[in-house]
């Protein structure tokens, strides 16, 4: 791959490497506690295997991509980093939805369920969690135009031999 | 592209069709009550945004597996057509993991949170979204196998031509 079509790529590369440390980390340090009837109630992101799982997936989102970041790119693997950025864009995707649907019942509750909002009491931990949320969403979002820019030079090329 | 390529995508996209109407169903028709404390509690899927999520993400997925299947494949639409079975897959994906997310509250509750399961007041309620859960997943591997393909052919015919 030529040098001005690796920059961009080492640029998305780099901001996703960014997104996704900030999700880990926010997430990693959000912590609140309160009161409420003489029960002290804790809120931590080891509470709920949805958070865990969303921490777990952008660890190793960061680690995947150090990794690329200093990758010797040789195109025989380019077929490999194509599928391997196709899967860390599912499970990032994956972790953000299931971690908002979860944040969605702290914030609202669910009246049907009987599932009460926790975010009045503790929102100093929902905030973290918003904040995780935001920027697994902006690594989501790299790592689909990594994706599509991946694509469209693969395709380019292709259409350019034919 | 040649028949013999075009066969696979076409069973696939049968498979895919197949489990995202049986996901939109099977979730649609969930519903079950429970009499508790004088109460009637009544589960369905538009009690919870991310069930409904799950259901228009389905029905979208059908419509557009439905016109694929009977789109005259040509291959200038072909970029066009890998970059929507990647929204299709990133969209099925998205909604699988917020609808296990909720889910498994419904199953397990969360004691941190304070939200009690549900699952033992409204069993078949929970039976139906487990099976629409099912459905969707291999709906989302099915998807995943399109776009594995997609690629392997275009990255082929891209190293033939070089």
């Amino acid at each position: 791959m030529s040098l001005s079509k690796r920059i961009p790529i080492f640029l998305l590369r780099l901001l996703a490497l960014g997104a996704t440390v900030s999700a880990t980390l926010v997430m990693i340090t959000s912590h609140d506690s309160a009161q409420l009837f003489n029960m002290k109630f804790e809120a931590k992101y080891t509470n709920s295997p949805t958070f865990k799982y969303f921490v777990l997936m952008n660890a190793i989102a960061s680690g995947y991509t150090l990794i690329l970041l200093f990758f010797p790119s040789k195109s025989s693997y380019g077929h490999l980093i194509l599928i391997l950025d196709l899967v860390m864009a599912l499970l990032l995707d994956s972790s953000i939805s299931a971690c908002l649907a979860i944040g969605q019942v702290g914030k609202n509750g669910n009246s049907h369920a009987g599932w009460l909002p926790i975010c009045g009491q503790v929102p100093k931990f929902c905030d973290h969690v918003t904040g995780a949320l935001v920027a697994g969403f902006v690594a989501a979002i790299v790592y689909f135009l990594i994706l599509l820019y991946s694509l469209h030079n693969v395709m380019n090329l292709f259409l350019l031999k034919t």
